[in-house]
This record gives structure tokens, sequence and C-alpha cells, in this order.
């Protein structure tokens, strides 16, 4: 019996929510206080904080970045920016996309009537076996990069690290500001935590 | 501005596209005559016939197979098959396919106003430089093996070849039969080519 596949999509392996979150994370290996939000990380890259809301808890969960809370609660790195490879940041993502989405086409040949046989049976297709080798050679290629390999390569100039240190000083003073304006206006009760 | 990004898919990045085109050329590696037609490739395998006859065009536009029309037209390997990789078998089918989906949001950065700095700019960003290192690796393991090598390595025992190829006649015959049934009794005008 024929199986139902269809034609795959024409988009990578990887997408936004792994290049969110690489990026993302560049930006917390300075420890800043306070901590950077999702939100502010969200609109100093210019991408969606929507998408960048599901991303974090997503690092936070695999134990790479941890979470404070309250009004000026943000994230910082679990471990040294040295500690953290690319591949974890990718586990941490996708854990269970593969490169080779196998469907054991081999079981269903009209001569087997729907079992392997025993020359089969037991052994990793062939096929899949190429892809896992050649996957297992792209997770080592991405396990030998840290975060703080990254940022070195990216070479971030001094007066750049300082401006990007202004705007986020700034933002999270704005919006203190206008959270206390809010609260001596009524228009909001003051946070609980 | 916040671009708009989505999560990816779950699946993997070769999906059905590319096993059926692997387990189809492992089936081509014999000369047949008549050469094995893409309908009865599929039925064999028990795949989609139609999803299968969009893959075959890829593999012989890319030189990897060769088609000959006719009623008992078919697919042969274009080259031997110690000379046609994995890779250029997966290059065949999904071309375009990258293992990251780079949207460059390093550009986006509320400081860079639209335009990437001097240090930056001309650069390859370095996360999408570590991904292409990756892709890289992975490109090369599956350029190691050939259709040669897998179908060594299946070890499909004689009389299982000699059932398929039994089968193949089989089927070539019936369908042979049924063409001149129907022609005879005038159902059907005799094919032209």
């Amino acid at each position: 019996m024929a199986q139902g596949h269809s034609l795959g999509s024409k988009t990578g392996l990887y997408g936004a929510s792994v290049e969110y979150a690489l990026h993302s994370l560049l930006w917390l290996i300075e420890p800043r206080e306070p901590p950077l939000s999702s939100r502010n990380l969200a609109e100093f890259q210019g991408i969606s904080a929507s998408l960048l809301a599901k991303v974090m808890p997503k690092l936070e969960k695999a134990g790479l970045v941890a979470s404070s809370g309250g009004i000026n609660g943000g994230y910082r790195l679990a471990r040294g920016a040295d500690e953290i490879t690319v591949l974890d940041v990718v586990t941490a993502i996708d854990r269970d996309k593969r490169l080779f989405d196998c469907k054991e086409i081999r079981a269903g040949c009209v001569l087997f009537n729907g079992h392997l046989p025993e020359w089969s049976a037991g052994r990793t297709c062939t096929i899949h076996a190429v892809m896992l080798r050649a996957e297992n050679s792209m997770r080592k290629e991405l396990a030998r990069t840290t975060l703080l390999d990254l940022v070195n390569a990216v070479g971030f100039p001094k007066p750049f690290g300082e401006d990007a240190a202004r705007w986020f000083g700034e933002r999270t003073a704005a919006r203190e500001a206008s959270r206390v304006a809010a609260v001596k206006t009524g228009r909001r009760r003051p946070a609980k935590t």
C-alpha cells in the first residue's frame, strides 16, 4: 500500500528560533544590572517579541539561562559563555529536529508483506545510517563553538558595546518612569512581583 | 522594526523526496530490460506514485538517471553506481535546502538604523558562519558514500534479488497484456511513442 508522503518544505532545518536564541544569548554574556528582559532583547535586535518570548523559556528549561522575575526581571546566562556551545543552543530549541526524516519505506516493499525479512530487520536502514553519520558530523561541528568564541569572532567595537549598554539602561529607566506615572495616575495598580 | 518570523516546522531537513530518490536509485543499479518505470518502482516499494513521478525528473535533470520513453520506457542510471554519491542525490532533489535559514537579524539592531556598520558589513555573520561549517561537514559525509556502497551495505540476498526481478518482469508483462487487450477491444488507441 502506498504511503502518503508530500514534498518537504523549502526552509532550512534551523530557522528563526535558533537564530533568535543565538543572537540573544550573545547579549547576555556581559552581566547587566538589571538583567535584560526578553522584551528589551527583542526591541534592541528588531526581532519579534512574541517569538522571542517563546524562545527564552526553552533556553531556561535547558539550563542555559536563568530568569529573575519582578519589575526589573530578566535573563542571565546560567553558566559560563565558554561552557555553552552552539549545539547546546540548537538542542535546547529544536531537540527533535533531525537531518533526515526517515519513514522506513524499505518496510513497504511488496515482497515483504508488511514484515521486514530477517536479513533486514534489526538493522538500521543503510540510507538512514548515512544520514545519521552526516548528522553526527554536523553536530560535532556545532559542539566545537561556544558563545564566547562567537562573541570574540564578532569583535564588537568598544563604542558599540557602550552604546548598547546605554540603550538598555535608558530603556529600563523609561519603562520604570512610565510604570511609576501609571501608578500615580491610578491607571494601573502597582506590580505585585 | 520587528521582522515577522514564525516557529519552524518539526520535520527533518530531508524528507520523503530524498528517501524516495535514494531507495529508488538502488533498484536501478542492476540494468534491466525493459528499464523500470516510475510507476513500477513506486508500486514495488509501496510508495506514492505521484510523488515519485515528481522525484524522478529531478534526478534526470541532474544527470543521475536517463529515461527512455515509449510503452516499455523507464529509467536507468546515467553513470556508474560508484560515481553517484548520496550528496549528488540530495543536491538533485533539494538543491536550495540549507541547514540554517539565516535571516540576517544582526542588521535589524536598533543602533544600526537599517545599515550594518563598517566593522560588521562585508563579513558573514559569525553565527551563520558556524552553521555553514556544520553544513559543510554534513555534506562531506554525504559525499563519502556512493549508491554502490549503499547497495553493498544492504546486502540483498540473491533470492530476494531474483524475486524482485521476477516481480518487475511479471508487472511489465501484465501491463503489456492489458494494453494489447485494450487496443483490440478498441477502448484505447495504440500508443504513439
